[in-house]
């Protein structure tokens, strides 16, 4: 039997989302509740790996398993099992073609910069500071060169081990809300430190320091070492990815 | 010379405002750098005191110094000597007639609830956790009651050391926003422990437990033995004071 499990996490305390052999992961800690729950060892399958810091709203994952649960004592059978940073939001069981990676269509993307002179006390693990202004309308208009299918090698980690950089952006869009700006970004799937490389070039456009044209630029000449730094890891949360309507999953992470 | 500051803190880590012999307190820390900063010792009068885990968005202190700094200079000086789950947001040279706690004509609070079966992962500092449905339209209207001035000795701790229980509740709303359902209250002044005994005598009425009429009975029957038991310090935030606008402070704590 194939389950499909909804978590939310608070990145900040974990060094990722990938098992590890020397700290907390996200995985490991999952896969531990888990195994506990079903008296077997289950290892699972995600919709998108998160790095150290990164939080997650809407993770997907999926496991097989012999055991027989009710979807009840899946999520809360596992949550008491759980760190309190982490949490079983829904189970469902899902065909045996169900593939929470593969089967993804897209993942969602929210990085929140905290954009004012003074550091971040109230909710400093889930934003990034920026003390000069920002003009998130430029920013936007900006990112906008971004959308639809490109090769992102400028906004890629030198870490990353994709086979191509060629990716499709869905949407993008920069606003602010009071003293937060706001980067949403939606793709087929994502590059090693690819949002948070396109945060970390937009913000030298959003201080005026670059002119608009640059991220245009910087996508064109496909060479990270002329982009912006990698921004921060503490705003940036995977809402998560979002699947076929005939698999059934809950709204939020349905097309 | 008198000089007020606005503070924000994460209350998580703190035993709450006042300065305790026992443990970390948002005051002593923030007099400790204050000190460090003008070479002298500090004490501050804050606005409002809050209770162990409840955070401030935008608390007011007062206090006087023969330090001469400028305004850049205390926030700068005095946010590098507090501990990370503390900020000051700005600093103002204020009359000597004015005073962060008898000047304020109100004080508002927040509270937050994360309305679901699961328990809170992201955000479990800032909400306090309801499993069972909510209907926050039935704990609005409910409320509308405590609208007004009147004896609040229903919803007053027994720890309480003010001379009288008579406050004006100025405004009083309670709305959903997805899984959240928040508790917005502006008072002349509060009794200690008067919102969090509030939502936790609205919570049953939200849960369909208790008719709406029993939130008047409550507040007319004066009695803290038969109110809701105590609501969770985790979810509450003092938004901050309103002082008169003649004082010519930062216009989101100005009537």
């Amino acid at each position: 039997m194939r389950i499909a499990l909804g978590i939310e996490y608070d990145g900040t305390d974990f060094l990722g989302w990938q098992r590890l052999s020397h700290g907390a992961s996200v995985q490991a800690s999952l896969e531990h509740a888990l195994s506990f729950v079903a008296a077997e060892p289950i290892t699972v399958t995600c919709a998108g790996r998160t790095d150290a810091g990164v939080h997650g709203r809407c993770q997907v994952v999926h496991f097989d398993t012999e055991a027989r649960r009710d979807m009840r004592g899946w999520v809360l059978g596992t949550c008491s099992n759980l760190p309190s940073s982490m949490a079983v939001l829904w189970a469902q069981t899902v065909p045996d073609d169900f593939h929470a990676r593969f089967s993804a269509r897209s993942r969602r993307y929210c990085y929140t910069i905290l954009n004012r002179t003074v550091r971040p006390a109230l909710d400093a693990r889930y934003v990034t500071w920026e003390r000069h202004p920002l003009d998130a309308e430029r920013m936007h208009s900006a990112a906008q060169t971004l959308i639809g299918e490109h090769d992102f090698s400028a906004f890629r980690a030198v870490s990353c081990q994709a086979a191509h950089a060629q990716r499709e952006v869905k949407a993008l869009s920069v606003w602010r809300d009071g003293e937060q700006v706001i980067v949403e970004i939606e793709a087929n799937a994502f590059l090693h430190h690819m949002v948070r490389n396109i945060v970390g070039s937009l913000l030298p456009v959003g201080r005026g320091e670059q002119p608009m044209e640059w991220v245009a630029a910087l996508l064109a000449g496909r060479d990270r070492e002329v982009a912006g730094p990698t921004a921060a890891a503490s705003g940036l949360t995977f809402i998560g990815p979002r699947y076929e309507k005939h698999w059934g999953l809950p709204k939020e992470i349905s097309e």
